[in-house]
């Protein structure tokens, strides 16, 4: 099976149910969204709704399961798109390539290819942001993430910024991917990727202040992806003190993730397994903040 | 002109637009939401609005000028309320028992009565939710803030956590207020102010640890507000280590005037004087968050 036939989000979406794609999602079905998935016993949900609303830069809720055990439905909590046009003719059970199944906090299934087993009426799947968005924003403008003109992963780090508790969920911390820029490349990259509201906006940082300032332990040593590297092939750290290029820091969907692990639930919880994400119909100017709708839409409510 | 006949947002607007009220709006009109106003040139709304959306916890925004330069109606942000619902009948420009000027960010009028001479039609005005709402739903619940039994006002602390930038607004800092609570009482304190999402919602923080957590200097030396005590009398910092009594640490809507201040901004920017707050005609319980009104909506959307 050729992933680049895997133009659209139903395809990948079909290959991933029939087993003949298995592998990360990056590259997959250019300018589809890709969602990163969290489903939680219902008890949960209105708190984890919550733990989104109040952290919506490391945790914007694009959609969730449509009531209560639904695997083929999603309401959608984007203005202007219904969940029919974010996702429609899926099987959450099946769609992402990879799944992780934790049971009372504790991992039991790792990178398994479906969830049919686990899931139950119970259960109320969430979908979340993923960067991969503004990334194909950034390559556009001729500013391509320096992991992917690497073909490596992107870095991703623990941070010691707390997230607004909300609920049952009072322990996580901002999660934050990193891509390093041209200081000269700051507010540029800014301005592509602030209109990318629901896939994490503008950088949360940027500057080697930066590291210390969120807590980060070790540039090189990123808890999840792969170790940044300069054009020239060394660990970015390495490179700290050099003023022409500078890391930057974005919020990040592995954020809930780690939120939810955190707290301790009780249950059968599941998630895509990192880079695995599911693969939506809506594409990457479906959920750009348009200034001019948003007016339009308070004007309405007068 | 007795304050205890201010029962109304309608009527301590009137007052103070007359001139018979010109002090702290703290206890007038009992369940009528209070304001933090930030009247901004036009040319920074669109970031504003943003800083406010990366950042609902400290920033809530309840509404904004209809149209730049409206300064007696309102579009709302806050759903299933209108414009009109929030506050109709009133002048931005005089309804607040007074105001601070700044140009080019430096303070030139300090607690005005009114800025009619600078509002101009480029001039848009934020509304932003005030923690006074979920005050009284504590004092309901026989926990008073601690402030409020003392008869002070409640001390309001810089803290070093960053704000999510927002185009020009890239150094603000989270400011909170605290109220001292038993330990005991936590979860009942969170679980009652965890509804008012449209004014700053549950805590940020709470326990000894969180004052060096939010990087507080000195919790008995607050920014602004009165000094806490404990019931007895004393600073509160000097019953440290007590494992009854704990700092419970909120939002706070001197967050998004700090975030202006620090923006270096150019032109008129005006704002409420603290604790002069402008009083609206909705009442606490058209903002509290309805969870099965939200599962209804996000329906509709569908």
């Amino acid at each position: 099976m050729a992933s680049n036939r895997l133009l659209t989000g139903a395809s990948v979406r079909k290959a991933s149910r029939n087993g003949s794609h298995k592998t990360t999602t990056a590259g997959l079905a250019p300018s589809y969204l890709q969602a990163n998935l969290i489903i939680l016993p219902s008890r949960y949900a209105t708190d984890f709704r919550l733990l989104c609303a109040r952290n919506p830069v490391p945790c914007p809720l694009l959609a969730e399961s449509k009531t209560s055990g639904s695997w083929d439905a999603v309401k959608s909590w984007v203005d202007g798109l219904s969940g029919d046009e974010i996702i429609s003719r899926f099987d959450i059970r099946r769609d992402a390539p990879k799944y992780m199944v934790y049971r009372d906090s504790k991992l039991v299934r790792f990178q398994c290819d479906d969830i049919l087993n686990e899931w139950s009426e119970d259960h109320v799947a969430f979908f979340i942001g993923c960067s991969f968005s503004f990334e194909s924003a950034l390559a556009d403008a001729e500013l391509p993430p320096r992991h992917s003109v690497l073909r490596r992963n992107v870095p991703m780090y623990r941070t010691k910024i707390s997230l607004c508790p909300a609920g049952v969920f009072t322990s996580g911390t901002y999660v934050v991917s990193m891509r390093p820029y041209r200081r000269s490349e700051i507010e540029a990259v800014r301005n592509i990727t602030r209109p990318f509201t629901a896939t994490h906006g503008e950088p949360l940082a940027w500057g080697w202040d930066a590291i210390q300032q969120l807590g980060i332990t070790d540039i090189d040593q990123p808890e999840w992806g792969d170790t940044p590297l300069t054009l020239d092939g060394r660990p970015l750290g390495h490179s700290e003190g050099n003023e022409e290029e500078i890391p930057v820091f974005w919020g990040c969907g592995v954020t809930p993730q780690e939120a939810v692990m955190r707290a301790g639930l009780q249950g059968t919880i599941m998630a895509h397994a990192p880079g695995h994400m599911l693969v939506l119909d809506c594409r990457d100017w479906d959920i750009m903040e348009k200034p001019a709708e948003g007016m339009e839409e308070a004007e309405e409510r007068m």
